[in-house]
């Protein structure tokens, strides 16, 4: 710190499969309150469910507010799911990157993908499952489905690992902890990267 | 592991300007033993002195074994001190990164530059005065110099770090056991980039 300029933070998009983890990852990282990121709250047109808090929980807005979003370029990311949208606003992302926190997003695959167009600096991380089988038996253990609609999630699951080689680090969800600490590892990393703080010193070899 | 393929280790470098204190992060680091990485003996000319062991402070050689090396392109850097040769032998590096074990470097940053060069998939790590002016100082501090001789050795350090942006990641040496922590940070988080995991996961899309 003490810089003149506020380095920018950085984006961090964690994403993965259905059915790996993502949230309960999510949720043990922000748990732990020595965390230097801001989650980044979605917004969404479904209803608002019981003890649900507006700016907490999710912005609720209208579908008309959306679809204006949409229009204006306001939305990082978005998707609709079983007739009500959800994405991400681009406001606050910008806002709090610009004041020098990191931002933390925790989204579909989907979306990540249209967060790597827009801000292709940013850190994406894929969670995975520790192997197929096991990904396999957690799509089979979530009920009493029928099997034609597991063998669509599966091939679901299959296309989406294979998009992890957009994304830049792959973390495995064996243990929630492992996958907590190689997270934090990695954003700690991703702060240390010359491209990150060559200007710093280049400050102070300009004032020597 | 488990795998077939035995995936190749990580190249480390550890360099930065002179009198920064690279060596003394290098000992901590190989201080503790949960390392699962090996530190590359350097190759000299110099003559061994009392309590030195040939393959373990150095390989000892002679000018003539040396050179022979250097015309078979048997060196992955060299650099020439005060009329004896240093440098490090290419073979125990390639041998140990196709074993799977990650190789770790601590050398002077020329010889950083030449690594770069042969093999750029390494991880360059430039470690850095928290300022410059403690820089200063610490050059200043080493003994009874002339005021010519502490210039030309500042202008030195200048320009080596101005090499910084040749690197991947710029660690401060504030503290020894923060340097220590961040390396070790940044080697883990390397190992989890895609680039070095996806083969793994195709293998297993294939095998579902």
């Amino acid at each position: 710190m003490g810089d003149i300029m506020t380095e920018r933070g950085l984006l961090i998009v964690l994403s993965g499969p259905s059915g790996v983890g993502k949230g309960t990852v999510r949720q043990a990282i922000f748990e732990n309150e020595d965390n230097n990121f801001e989650y980044s709250i979605s917004m969404t047109t479904r209803n608002k469910r019981a003890g649900e808090v507006d700016a907490t929980d999710y912005f609720f807005r209208t579908r008309a507010e959306f679809e204006t979003l949409i229009e204006n370029g306001g939305l990082l990311e978005y998707a609709e799911y079983v007739g009500n949208y959800y994405g991400t606003p681009l406001s606050y992302v910008e806002e709090t990157l610009a004041s020098g926190k990191d931002v933390f997003l925790e989204i579909e695959v989907q979306g990540a993908l249209q967060v790597r167009e827009k801000m292709p600096e940013g850190v994406f991380i894929f969670l995975t499952p520790p192997d197929l089988v096991e990904l396999k038996s957690r799509i089979v253990g979530r009920g009493t489905d029928e099997m034609s609609v597991i063998e669509e999630r599966m091939k679901k699951a299959v296309e989406e690992i294979e998009m992890m080689r957009l994304y830049d680090y792959a973390v495995v969800n064996d243990e929630v902890e492992n996958a907590v600490r190689n997270i934090k590892q990695i954003i700690e990393s991703e702060h240390l990267k010359v491209s990150r703080v060559l200007h710093r010193y280049k400050k102070m070899i300009e004032e020597l």
